[in-house]
């Protein structure tokens, strides 16, 4: 079957939620994944499991962005910060990846000129996240003019970008999820790799909270849980 | 001495006479490279030589843009093109590589970003170009503005790309150059790798052209030589 866009697909809840939306759409986009000097691979796999799981094809590009530096995530000498819930969001953590989003979306509009087709998902989601400039509805309007004006004329159509979930929160993606049977199990959202999610990144964090908020138990195993976790299982 | 800009540097012609400006303005840029799946590697060591002739740092980011696709620049199986210099321009070659400069330019604000620099170089030129959408000013105004939109506000200043080329003729970019010291020897613009550039291919054509109008000589051997070249080497 022909593809019929492009996602960016991290292996993380918000991409592959995104994939099963596009899914029950009736879509068959090709999954995106990027190579980009992260700690830990464990990222990478989820996408495979996940992409196979929704039977999609996966492209993995390689892009060094450990060289351009800044970030805890390409950089192994920048700790990852762990911080209570009511400080995310209010400064740039540690974990931004300058100019990651418009890297990834840039090799998408690439792909997507190759393929011919017009629509580019991103799982960007403004409401429970970190605090990133590239996650903003705003920057992705911006975006899609520049990279259209980039790209060929000759092009069938104007290529969209579609942000399905950027102004759900993690309680409503994660709603939505479940009722298109994403497999929550084989996705990471940890900042760090290893067996379990550590529990204590914005990530896990977030994740957690959303979970609870949305009265689901987690699939996925962390080393440790925050309180407002362990006393949502607790009431449950 | 800290760098205090970023510049895009191919180890073309162009780029590096951007570098020559750059450095005879009292600045002392960054210089950034692309290993993206190109068919040879010439490019990339002419780039480290003129970096080195103008004493700048050079940095290179592998980015995979061969499994985007569509380009005889970076898939063996698509054959580069040979064109009279009248068809040049009129409709896009096969060595338009997809959202090429949308990648460079996102790496580029990403380094800005983390050095704290707030100003992009880039080499493109609209008149004597291959006909790429990613070199026209107005798309270099858009991702200017969609790309500070995508990095963080705390950022020292808005990040401004520079293209001091782009409404010049070859000619003129040559005579700039040249008076500028720039080492044209050391340059690559050919399509194709080996030890003498091919002559035929777009960017052959355009360099040879641009060197007959401006007066000088090109110091690059070539394998073959445009009839017009040829004219201009007998009338000096």
């Amino acid at each position: 079957m022909k593809s019929d866009s492009v996602l960016l697909l991290s292996g993380g809840l918000d991409s592959c939620t995104v994939l099963g939306i596009a899914r029950s759409e009736g879509l068959n986009p090709v999954a995106l994944s990027f190579s980009y000097g992260q700690r830990h691979s464990r990222e990478l796999e989820s996408a495979r499991k996940v992409a196979s799981n929704f039977g999609v094809e996966h492209v993995i590009v390689g892009v060094d962005l450990g060289k351009t530096g800044g970030s805890s995530l390409t950089d192994a000498n920048i700790e990852v910060e762990h911080r209570n819930i009511a400080e995310i969001g209010t400064r740039m953590p540690s974990s931004y990846v300058p100019a990651r989003n418009s890297v990834f979306l840039s090799v998408a509009f690439g792909l997507a000129e190759s393929l011919g087709v017009s629509r580019v998902f991103i799982g960007a989601n403004s409401l429970d996240y970190s605090g990133y400039p590239d996650c903003r509805q705003e920057y992705f309007n911006a975006m899609e003019k520049a990279l259209n004006l980039g790209t060929s004329d000759a092009k069938p159509a104007e290529i969209r970008i579609s942000a399905p979930l950027i102004r759900l929160s993690k309680k409503e993606i994660i709603q939505r999820g479940m009722s298109l049977g994403v497999p929550y199990s084989k996705t990471w959202s940890c900042y760090e790799g290893g067996e379990k999610a550590c529990g204590r990144c914005d990530s896990c964090i977030l994740r957690l909270k959303g979970f609870a908020e949305a009265g689901y138990e987690d699939p996925l195993e962390y080393r440790e849980y925050p309180e407002f976790y362990t006393d949502f299982l607790k009431k449950r």
